[in-house]
């Protein structure tokens, strides 16, 4: 793999994301370096650069792209940002890892979709991290392996401690039930048909104007049904838990109990709080296997295609929630070039 | 307690329920004995008679309740006979312990209460042992408590090894939802208003003509959500799993994991294979608790009303099942006399 | 089985346990009644008696043996006063459950081993309960099965919240370790041949005087080793856990978690307190056993050479907490009569 | 970090364990790449360097650290051989991670701690890798953080699946129950000062001449005792699990359940079957660390002294299970250098 000299990457927007992203090539993974950073931010991109030998700091991505040493970029800009930058990327023939969302609705992701095929080759990787989680792909390899016969209901838990005060009721699906969007379709291997939103009473501590928590319900082309609890403001803690129903037997992962304490006429153990603790392990897997392939040629993470059906069923999502009807995913055939 | 004699027991129907029901007051429970059997196969009313002293075998229910030292009627009958029953027990003033349903349609039911409601005192208990069972009560009362805020989500599990072949859907809805309808209503407090039925694809183990797992959604009269996991051919147990979510926390019952061995590569346990094994303490303790009360005079268990709502729900659960839409439950309002 | 009348029993002693046996004959358990109570306390005694129709009080166990009705003997009375109370009930071929210790050495549990066999039958039940928790049941089950290979090792673990100001070092032995002696004997089918007592360093909230915890060791006729570790103020909670490490695997009883719940940042749930509630099945199925023997003839719990042999290994364990050094025990040969 | 050029590292022993760490360099951590590996199988070394840019291969430690571009060693060559190894890299004052043994013995231990001592500063860190497992860490801190009071017990499993036929009882002390002795010493933050070892009657699967499993138990300074379970063949996983008993409570880790599958009538799940696979995120955060500061300058692991320690708590081990006695440990006393 070192026969290769260290792979340069953009890091595009340095909030907490991009910011994390930084360090994890920095200090965890092997094989990459950060060639250049860039924030509309200025003062951020120096000061971030500064630290790093070599990096150099820009405001502008295609100024980004363009730095001495950029043989790669990675994407963690605010979603309205992605479209332009993952055409310039495109147009440069560099490997992308771009955090979700691909793009934010169907038809700019289909535009990224058009221009990556011209190219030839697959040359994007969306950020749907969990797909490098042990426990879930210790599920995915039980349920493809076929032991447990054919998946019939997929049960999904999505709790987050809290959400800011401007988080609004599209939010909780572009930006969380996003995540099981995704999950959904890499378990069961099938694509999402049509989505329906269920809202119960409101939790009292949610902030105004957001119902939470919320059940999503998804039908795939095989009739399989999945059920999400979305609780945005559970209060408690970050767990993000599925169980898949089969012919032969159940699944389930996301219990994540380490430590047991006996104290104080309980037992029990801590929540994590947030999902960088819950999903490190698999951030460092993703952008490690991002690199490795980088360096060899072809991206084999979720795919540009991948980053257009979730956008397509949060389309049809947001409509359910609004309308409070079961309502049906529209999305283009799948190319050839994504089979 | 034992101020007063034993309570003589007529009970009607003599299958397993009746049978076991028979052991239980017969060797395990204090304070009641088997005074009459009633069964329409006179054979096996008098076999199960002759191993009891002094009780009488009968294959009319108006026998048996006439039988000398019945104070008491339990009514293990198949549904359709329940009415009859019910209405000859309430003439007698006898208490009775009524297995579910307790008759198999609302109009059926309303005749009962209102038979009820004339002699001015309760005198059905109906037999959803569930409430007896020790997790579920410790559930409720948390609940009750208020410490984890209001209640918006409760999830629930029912799985079963299998089922006979002419299982029908509409069974699925009237012999086992029926459980979590109650249980709905008793840990929620709340009527339940609605309900919605979806059907993933059919696991190719269910018998002919049986759509199996199905999901069943139930809304309350204060806005909760109840999802139900039913799949009555799991193939790998008897699970009966409850998790409510809260405003501040989640409560969750049911995963009944006793002892763990380590053997072979694998770590895990036995799961129960049927509802006999699952619930035989909430069986002791909801006889028992019935012959204390009726002893004592008035039954404090499930009412009459409890098996209306149920008798009701279940009716809109069967039509939500065989259109597919959302489905109101109509349901009289709730007598002073029940409040 | 209720071809007989009711059984009467005489309970001897109504302390906290006499009073729960009291209860548990009245209001809990079939084919038996209270018909005689007795308490150096002639007014605990005269108290308990009122509330139950028919009920003697006395103040003296053979006043109480020879109470009309009178058909068995319940002895819950201080262990000193055992062995006048057993040879009486002997003497007048009652059948006797015997809350442990059998006798406080095991001398005087020798003299009633012979007054037994004079007897020509067993009439004596010790009241080592775990034998009918259904945990311990299901355990035993599996080692007896064999399935996993022979048993090498038996972790025990045994919690109190805490203890009176009063308790001992040697009480630690007699009064909670004891029960580890009969569990270990029991599972494994072995006597235990040596006892190790090794104290670390005593935590500070233990009460003055008192060692706590402490790790006893067992040896076994055959070669086995049980660790236990006897910490009567963790302050947390009531737990007894046991894992048997065999050739082939290891199961592990004693977790008891049932309610799960997420909140503030933890998942856990709560530990019972106290072994009556840890118990209370055991104890109603213990007695409930004993009455339905009783009524048949012959009992067929834990027998008096189990009294006996527990009594020989305290003594050995008390020797060995005292001079720290690894202590053998003396037993006389298991006469036939108890084969 | 990436201020400096990346470290280039010589393999000492290309084993199971150096080619792990090979591959754990080349392609996991950030920072560091094998600049040459050492083998005495000469072929071996060549075939791995191949595949490497820039190593060297080599048949003698002194050449591998003599070769152009080696900034630090990392010893995973058999014991016997960690001494010269040490002593040069020492000479050379290059940072060394030895795997564990440091050596074989206390008193060529004591010189390698003598020769380091003379350097002026730490260079040794020795590979006692469950310091850096995620449980084993969190364990620590809540231990060091005291909310639980004083720790009184430690509770270890340590369970293999199966070892090689030449495995022998010495081994089970030096190459096993090791780990034990370094995390007691590290949790508790005391020495060992006497281990007793009891032997249960062996498993018939166990290798002939191997007495499997073993008590070991350890005393430390302070007066809290260690009870440790060496299963060796348990035939059905890798297990390693530590239960610390405080005066306010207990906390228990490496029960490692993941994902949890309920199929033919049992729940449970997979257990790992090596240890590779159980620590892997501890060897990459120990390697990771350790190259982090070296770069820096000085290691922060676990320091020769730990290994030291760890060899004279072995001599008492062994001598403690030939004997069958509680042996003392025999230690000089900390140098300051240490401390």
């Amino acid at each position: 793999m070192t026969q290769q000299a260290s792979l340069g990457v953009a890091v595009l927007g340095t909030g907490m994301m991009g910011a994390d992203h930084v360090r994890r090539i920095d200090e965890v993974i092997s094989g990459a370096h950060v060639a250049a950073v860039m924030d509309i931010d200025a003062d951020r991109a120096h000061k971030l650069a500064g630290g790093l030998p070599g990096c150099t700091a820009h405001t502008e991505p295609s100024a980004a792209l363009a730095a001495p040493g950029v043989g790669a970029v990675l994407i963690a800009s605010p979603g309205p940002a992605h479209e332009a930058a993952l055409v310039e990327a495109l147009e440069r023939d560099l490997p992308v890892l771009c955090e979700k969302p691909l793009t934010p609705d169907p038809d700019s992701a289909l535009r990224v979709l058009e221009t990556e095929q011209k190219l030839g080759r697959r040359r994007i990787q969306v950020g749907f991290m969990r797909r490098f989680d042990s426990e879930f792909t210790q599920l995915r390899q039980l349920l493809a392996g076929g032991t447990l016969g054919r998946t019939l209901l997929l049960h999904c838990r999505h709790r987050n401690v809290r959400v800011h005060d401007y988080f609004t009721n599209e939010m909780l699906i572009n930006d969380s039930v996003v995540h099981e969007m995704d999950t959904a379709r890499w378990l069961l291997d099938e694509e999402i048909t049509a989505v329906t939103v269920v809202r119960p009473r409101r939790s009292s501590l949610a902030p105004e104007g957001l119902d939470d928590p919320q059940v999503v319900l998804f039908e795939t082309a095989g009739g399989a049904v999945v059920t999400v609890e979305m609780f945005a403001t559970s209060g408690f803690g970050y767990q993000v838990q599925a169980e898949a129903v089969c012919e032969r037997g159940t699944a389930r992962i996301g219990e994540g109990h380490g430590m047991l304490v006996n104290s104080g006429a309980r037992w029990g153990g801590e929540i994590p709080q947030d999902f960088l603790a819950r999903f490190t392990d698999a951030y460092d897997r993703e952008v490690q296997q991002w690199v490795t392939a980088a360096r060899g040629g072809v991206p084999t993470g979720p795919s540009a295609w991948d980053g257009y059906a979730a956008a397509a069923v949060c389309a049809a999502g947001v409509e359910a929630q609004a309308t409070g009807r079961r309502t049906e995913v529209e999305m283009i055939e799948r190319p050839g070039f994504y089979a």
